[in-house]
């Protein structure tokens, strides 16, 4: 199989995470993967069913979001995707959902707060909003990346829209869609009876170090399977 | 296969969605579809399990919603459909759903409010309440036309009762209520801890007509999958 | 097959709907059926999963809740479904959960009130609550009979404990049990923004006799599938 | 088989539990059992997806948490469970999840009081929360231990964390991680509208004494299967 393939194989598989997790309705989500060595990525095609992702459906773009190969549109935020492939060279894969709890984060333009030490480990800190930006352009990469490079999150919350997330390759992208959304509605819950116990720091920081690093020299860490 | 064989299997195996996404409990909900170049429609029977619908289980109305064809009686809501089929003939597709957020907001009678970008996108707006009316004559159908017949909205929430979408097809109308439900849940959910943030209308109009033509002219919109 | 074993299989596929609606957790519900013309009744056998509930494992109890054929002990609420069919003589099905939305109610010992209708239409009114009541006696039982004996609703809330439901037979009690819970949850988020705006007596009404008697009419009703 | 193997097979088959019951996403929680006969225990591998737990993906550890039998390392959560099992000589089964509502609950810091029979069946009173402590150490043991040991609660909420539940054997562990997330979501969604009715002292202590002796005598207890 050649790297192209196994890439497309890949992305195909990780959509039925999206499912798994209740992350999506209808055909609103999808999930990308950069092609290693090559100024590529792969995508999921716009507006098909996530019961008729075969690797064979996926389309293949180039850094700019242009069609390369495949025979049905891509995803209607393949400019976004693009736009974050092209501007940060560590990131090998880029989730988008409009997952419920996120979105309602997102609705309020409102940051979840570090309260649980899951939040610390996976996200180390507070997971914060982008700026609201309309579709079309580069409004919503731009704010994406501009969000995220200085944060040791690897999510946003796009303002009035829903969470992005990015990691070294598209299974940790899709670990953190999935674990936005889990956080997302534990703090939502917890805050519903009254405001959850804030968590220092230095706790924080021990955390976040700690998940990373300790995990890190597993070599575990590019898999997203770190928990 | 018949166009009227094509009608019974497509509204058959629309029903399929509603369970999916967790729309409907027991028997309570129905998908209906206009015949092409034909006064009928294909309904869901009345009282039967979503495991048993088949597509020969299916019944056939005419326009005044009398049973044409089928050995079971019609959805006790055929009137709603029929009356709707007859005053909106660019109407393809009708769903009725209890769905639950979208219940709980018309039960208050309140409008859900256009505070997220795919809300703008599907909606064009916030998501209208139609007026109460008891089952039994066309108030139902009266309701539902006169609250859609001016609205870019697909989706009405009938007062302490439930949605009502149409589309150009069955599964335009489908993907309105799955569409519905999510987003009266997240818009829900969001309300809880504050007010969301408003979108302006010119935000709204600019999604809206982008979202509406930009994926008409590569003619997917007639199947609703369009996101 | 002899009428007990056609009620035998009748319950043990019954419980398949208590785990697809995600009405219980665990063993934490049981459906019961009587033995049409007999003193008897068919029940879950206690601490036995529902992956395992074939028809042979259910058991049989006479009206005192005595087993009568079976190798497992009942469910440890037999005494109150005893005490049901005891007392109530045109009721042929009993159903226990401790859903989680009906319980959250019964925990404030909060009635339902009528404000969809579904709940019009299926329980005539608003759904009441039972006293609270330790297992161990007839106390239970007599609760459930108390509160339902003079009530258009199938179901009663018992309090701080969970709804238990009646039926013509099992698959209306566990029509009622779904149907209980799913009101009970669209109130409940309905009521978290703001009250529900209230339905007329006459309006509840005309919608409960009527949903009564038309589908009565077409014989239906005994199967519990009547929307 | 031997017993090794046996208890191998009942640790992977239990992991389903979490995954049925929506305790878990991703990776984020883990199942235990001791050896019975042996200064050892069984646990999940770290980072292994839930659809691949077979048997032999199993990995034993002393009671220090050093790892005896498997090819991956053991479960990040590893020291705590073997904490347990060095102080709690009764304990055969411990689990750790970070299941929504007991998480949510566990991020104010507040325990669950016992407003429904259930709760006063399974927990015996109020489910306690436990001190907030950073892994790496025997913090979180000896938190758990300290909280759990004078309590007939088999469940601690883990400040800030999640919930860690015990059990005579690993079925009563998973059976109590599964309860104490139901009862977490039933008693949020009761006080989300109003406080819940309390419960007598006497009344609770009634329900407690009969649910675990009545179902002792049957030896039923240990299987966990006692509803």
């Amino acid at each position: 199989m050649s790297t192209l393939d196994a890439v497309r194989a890949e992305v195909a598989e990780l959509h039925r995470e999206l499912t798994r997790y209740d992350l999506v309705v209808w055909t609103a989500g999808n999930v990308s993967a950069r092609v290693p060595g090559e100024e590529l990525f792969v995508i999921k095609p716009s507006g098909v069913s996530y019961d008729e992702l075969s690797p064979e459906a996926m389309v293949v773009c180039d850094l700019d979001g242009n069609l390369v190969e495949g025979t049905r549109a891509p995803s209607s935020d393949t400019a976004a995707h693009a736009y974050v492939y092209r501007h940060l060279p560590e990131v090998g894969g880029v989730v988008h959902t409009h997952s419920t709890y996120a979105t309602a984060w997102a609705a309020r333009r409102e940051p979840i707060p570090c309260v649980l030490t899951m939040i610390a480990d996976e996200f180390g800190g507070d997971i914060p909003v982008g700026p609201f930006a309309l579709i079309g352009d580069d409004s919503i990469g731009r704010g994406i990346v501009e969000t995220l490079r200085d944060s040791r999150s690897p999510a946003v919350l796009m303002a009035n829209h829903g969470p992005f997330t990015i990691g070294r390759d598209a299974r940790a992208a899709v670990k953190a869609a999935v674990m936005v959304e889990d956080v997302a509605r534990t703090v939502h819950l917890s805050r519903q009876l009254a405001e959850p116990v804030a968590m220092s720091s230095a706790d924080i920081d021990a955390l976040y170090d700690r998940y990373q690093n300790v995990y890190g020299q597993q070599a575990l860490a590019t898999s997203g399977d770190t928990l």
